[in-house]
């Protein structure tokens, strides 16, 4: 590794990036940054397309002055916490996964070095995501990076002969390879939720949600659908999937980071064709592996707003998460109820920018504080682009889809206000714990067009 | 097609491209620069990666000033003999695969709009060359053209549903889509030689080069392999897979433009991959779309000597053709027996110079004329790339490769000097027909890094 870094000319002030495809198993952040340090490196930038709770040691690196800026679209753990107390000197910037691919391919963020965990490699660095102990799939996050950056560094514990034969980023981008024992923990690897929720108010929530995609006229042949990899999010897919089946619909693709589910919704001929940015268990992997309908795709063509199109541009229904959202249909999945880091866009405002019906599914309270509130506390996703919440206690369009209401409606779907919803919560649980208004900056939020939409402040 | 030439923004004066997957089928061309007249516009560069016979009108809107300068790297039919003879006003530039990447890349050659033949295409942009009723295979050419052009419009005869299930260029590359009648005759696209040769000198040649291979300690485990679609070429390959079947030797990979013969050695165990930048016969656009094995490659991928690795430096053997080779070495396969174009290097020069042994097979002579010269008319591929010459009459290896020539006589292989192929070359054929020494210069030839290593003169 020190001769690669040495090789690739990396000094200090320079920005290095990483991929999250290893997601919380990633071994090969901590293994680059702690050699950068031993080799008296400073002041480096991180652009890390999400960071978790395995990347712990970089909090030692930025206290130490090893790190001093942070790019990221998401992060959880002590990196997030250290973050929100204040050890960053230069506000991380938060960005979205397809405003992470502009800003590489504009220029306006130039990485140095891209350091790309490869499950497979060759000598010559074609890279592969299906083969290997700590095999994850496509490696779209990385792709641009490997397009983009001035050198390119991969990262393998599975040097195979030349050539890999199944390839997710391919020779000509990569300059050096490295052998290490262990690019990481393929536990680690899976997303914590791959099942549908067997709780009941959240199987109620999915109903609802997917009522309203069965009503809002774009449950059509050719159908295209995207939903995370949460509890509730799945059994929206399930739901959707019943009702496709019932109503005789084929739909064109589902896209996203790709779970099992998906992947039996493509087999079942639900859907033509899958867009897989990143699996999220080994079905997914599997299915990629061996399913030539089951197709890749970089973080730009996911989701970046500035190409010639995105994936994200042509989705029907999108099923959206929140931490919080507020009565002008704003949502917050970046800070927790303390303000402090606990998450940020991924492709969150990506997709509901993009897709023509985007629904956030949410309790109504949760651990005591109200999830629909007057104001979030802060903006991941602006509300001008999110369509629908649907709630235990009901379901809000917002004003902009005045056509769309009229159709929930006309199908019988009982609607409220977002207002009603937003009182309903408060007098649920009517202690609001408030943000910090006034501390020090410690984050700035970027819309995928590279906007600042919000701040984040420090969190004693 | 003029809306979209008009949304293109092209104008007078641009640089536009096209590639040759469809070769002497290809109709793109035509229609677009036919439109490109009729919208008035002038003084095009056209960069296309070759021209065949079916681009005749080319010649028309040479003279009428719509198109002043060409970039390719083969050329054939009425624009090489209309360029040979001085219509084109300055000089035409004579690339190699390899190079044009890199000079795209580079910057060198910006496209303002690349047109792209493509088979199939959703109307997003998402390109497909397996379907469609001119499937043509990967589309290797252009993929460098789709990333770097200011603006891409593809053109297509077969718009199919989104997403197009088999991707060959995305639709983050692609700026429109254009419908049209027919991009081309699939039978112009198959290349006319997909069998191997059953000429007794020609076989004799074939089985001659087997020999240089398997006596060079090349043909181990891992072997890796290319040759072109004629005769001998094939026959070649014949000739090396009974050599490998022998020996038991199982290959890396094979590639190049693939022919079935390539499918039929990758489906026999011989090699575990193809690399393929575009299909020469409709078994390879089969193969290349039902086997994960058969892998496509961008022109850049494949050839380009200025990224971080090209297939064409993993390559053992190479197998080459020549119109001509000098005594040191140099081959011509740009210009005929009187300096006209007939050609040009394609993979020529690049595969000469990455691979690590390079064969050149030729008969002595051709229509009453030498093919082992004094000096070749035109240098498209310098001498000192080019290990061997395999003819009827011998084997000469390169004075430079001294290791090589050891291990061949050490196989009992009777090798001759360059001298004296060259000698009884024109012993047989005395009547050396010259090239214009001193005609005004109508093309340059470049080698694959930029530099000109030769030029052309018109032929009266």
């Amino acid at each position: 590794m020190r001769e690669a870094i040495r090789a690739a000319g990396l000094k200090s002030g320079d920005t290095i990036s990483f991929h999250h495809h290893l997601r919380n198993g990633d071994a090969v952040l901590n293994i680059v940054i702690a050699e950068a340090a031993a080799m008296g490196l400073r002041d480096l930038t991180v652009a890390a397309s999400s960071l978790f709770a395995v990347h712990a040691p970089l909090v030692d690196h930025i206290q130490r002055g090893i790190v001093s800026r942070i790019y990221t679209a998401y992060m959880t753990g002590p990196v997030a916490d250290a973050i929100s107390s204040g050890i960053l000197r230069t506000p991380v910037v938060m960005q979205t996964h397809g405003g992470r691919a502009r800003a590489i391919e504009s220029g306006e963020l130039h990485i140095d070095v891209a350091f790309i965990a490869a499950p497979a490699a060759d000598d010559y660095g074609n890279l592969s995501g299906t083969q290997g102990r700590a095999a994850c799939g496509p490696l779209g996050y990385a792709v641009v990076d490997a397009q983009y950056a001035s050198c390119v560094i991969a990262v393998t514990d599975q040097l195979v002969a030349y050539p890999c034969g199944s390839i997710d980023i391919t020779q000509e981008f990569v300059d050096f390879v490295v052998d290490v024992d262990s690019i990481g923990d393929p536990n680690g690897i899976l997303s914590g939720t791959t099942r549908p929720t067997t709780d009941p108010v959240g199987l109620e929530i999915a109903r609802q949600a997917s009522s309203v995609i069965e009503a809002s006229g774009y449950l059509v042949d050719d159908f295209s659908f995207q939903t995370g990899a949460g509890g509730v999010s799945l059994a929206v897919a399930a739901e959707v999937g019943k009702s496709m089946r019932r109503r005789g619909v084929r739909g064109s693709f589902a896209a996203g980071g790709v779970t099992g589910y998906l992947v039996d919704m493509l087999e079942q001929g639900l859907f033509r064709n899958l867009f897989d940015v990143q699996c999220f268990d080994l079905k997914a992997v599997q299915s990629y592996r061996d399913d030539s309908r089951h197709l890749a795709m970089s973080a730009s063509m996911y989701a970046n707003p500035n190409n010639r199109g995105a994936v994200a541009n042509r989705l029907d229904a999108m099923i959206l998460g929140a931490a919080e959202i507020d009565r002008n249909f704003n949502v917050n999945v970046t800070t927790g109820s303390s303000g402090n880091i606990l998450g940020g866009s991924g492709g969150h405002a990506d997709t509901a920018a993009g897709s023509k019906l985007s629904i956030v599914t949410t309790r109504l309270t949760a651990r005591g504080g109200p999830k629909v509130v007057q104001k979030v506390r802060c903006i991941t996703t602006p509300g001008e682009t999110v369509d629908v919440v649907v709630t235990e206690f009901g379901i809000a369009v917002n004003p902009r889809r005045g056509e769309l209401e009229h159709r929930l409606r006309g199908a019988g779907l009982m609607l409220k206000s977002i207002d009603t919803l937003c009182a309903e919560a408060a007098r649920l649980a009517p202690v609001v714990p408030s943000a910090p208004a006034d501390g020090r900056i410690v984050g700035v939020v970027e819309y995928r067009d590279g906007t600042v939409i919000d701040v984040l402040r420090m969190v004693a």
